[in-house]
């Protein structure tokens, strides 16, 4: 990477499209790194964008930022919210016409070496540049909910997008202590949901064939594979579990047991009639309520933090 | 549950049955409750018994504890290791075979009121218990490798298991801090085991397809699911992604995207000739080499306690 395609940070600006609760998200963790609140744009067609930021946003920042809120540019004319800025990150409505027609509109009117990123978890770059002049400019850049505490960032480029713009993506990325991973194919819903909703479909399978509650199901992860897999994905997981064979000892053990839990996966699907989603959504409103995602997200940045601390110690 | 069902601190004998890594998991998990150590019988047809215990089971046990292996009691002979037990706890090789028969012949020796707990992933106490006189007394207490770390302690009875055995087993491990959780039906693989391997399954469809490497997968999982899933199962999470509508409404919004991925998703398979072990076998050898255990382990315990911290704090 050549330096004059380094973006430096003195340079940025940033201009977000949307600001639902990703965008406020977003709008949080950029604050934290800009020096100057007015490097950073909001743009929203809502009506009371100014009220609705001013309210809504402080509750994703600490004390100490509160007052960076006022500087922040808002913006609801598309042209003078994307004219100078140097990145331009959008998470408006998951619907492909509204994101190929906003990209076509965007291009005409930002700076020729923008960065054009969109944090869609199931519209590919390569639908979403369809109108644009110069498809190489666009990729996904997409984050687990909520951006401001959870580091991954799948940055899914199309066939048609730049080397030099994944690289510079990855590098500001890096430089904000977040981890970007690059996605080397468009596929559905990426690699995160996939894998996630892999586990979720036979979740809701055990729940619904009376094995166990929903309760219990999240209990079971919470004191298993999930604080395991902060620590070590699954792969690693279990090469360590081989001992000194590896995966390999691994699955000549267990290898039986795994192919035979593959077997027995359940299917469900998503939809009306299908059975299923009245008896799971009533047993998890019934569990949770409303959730605390202040303690949700308080607990999960300690995790982080104590992951980082352990692996630095070596 | 009457108090005489109970079983207390100071009348508990523990036995084991193997002393492979996930027995001796399980020494150094009873070894830290129990005020007198020789109440711990380690039972193991292996030869060299007593030196192998006395080197590698101080590993798994905090500096001020590794005198009191010396006083655990190693025993070679099964009537006299389980004569004066009260929980008989077995990790012997997976094998029905041998199961069947062992349980048999510790019944035959075992005081009328031992609890029998077999650490097994995948033979269910239904199986485990043909031999027996009586079924009732039998169970399953299947751990998250390593017990000694892992909280998580998934109850399977068979349908001959009586309540009472079920009730004093939750109750021993609660009073010892663990998470213990009642699957309700034998199934295969249980439940965790079922869950991380769906997703697993997927894991390695990815990375066959050349979406992410290996590495890049498990580093996906450490930086989103992982520390989210240490904190909130996925129900808990979905349901809390959904703002004030909950589950319900995240299925609304993304339901579509779900299905897509549940469509998508990759169907390999375990054994010679599949084709994918191979390379994911080689991947996770160069990625990782011999993984340090002792990291991963004193790092998934400090997630463990700031979860428990904050949760504490509410």
């Amino acid at each position: 990477m050549t330096t004059s395609e380094t973006i430096h940070d003195e340079d940025v600006r940033i201009t977000l499209i949307g600001a639902g609760t990703i965008g406020l998200s977003f709008a949080a963790l950029h604050l934290s790194h800009l020096r100057d609140a007015s490097r950073l744009t909001i743009f929203d067609t809502r009506d009371d964008l100014a009220s609705y930021v001013h309210s809504n946003l402080p509750k994703y920042l600490p004390p100490e930022q509160h007052a960076s809120v006022s500087q922040i540019k808002l913006a609801t004319s598309l042209p003078s919210a994307v004219g100078k800025a140097t990145i331009i990150q959008e998470q408006g409505p998951e619907n492909a016409a509204f994101k190929t027609a906003i990209w076509a509109e965007i291009e005409e009117h930002a700076p020729e070496d923008a960065l054009f990123w969109s944090s869609t978890s199931g519209i590919p770059a390569s639908v979403q540049s369809q109108k644009m002049k110069d498809a190489s400019r666009l990729l996904v850049v997409h984050p687990y909910n909520p951006p401001h505490i959870m580091p991954l960032l799948e940055v899914v480029p199309s066939p048609s997008t730049s080397d030099a713009v994944v690289e510079r993506t990855v590098s500001f990325w890096r430089a904000r202590g977040r981890t970007p991973v690059v996605v080397k194919k468009e596929c559905t819903g990426f690699v995160a949901n996939r894998l996630a909703f892999a586990l979720l479909r036979e979740s809701i399978h055990l729940v619904r064939s009376g094995v166990v509650t929903v309760e219990e199901l999240d209990r079971i992860v919470e004191t298993s594979m999930g604080p395991r897999w902060a620590v070590a994905g699954p792969f690693k997981s279990y090469h360590a579990g081989g001992g000194a064979g590896g995966l390999e000892a691994f699955m000549k053990n267990i290898g039986g047991t795994v192919q035979a839990c593959w077997d027995d996966l359940g299917d469900v699907r998503v939809g009306e009639g299908q059975g299923w989603e009245e008896d799971i959504y009533a047993q998890t409103r019934e569990a949770y309520g409303v959730v605390d995602t202040g303690l949700r997200d308080r607990t999960t940045k300690r995790v982080l933090e104590v992951v980082e601390e352990e692996k630095s110690k070596g």
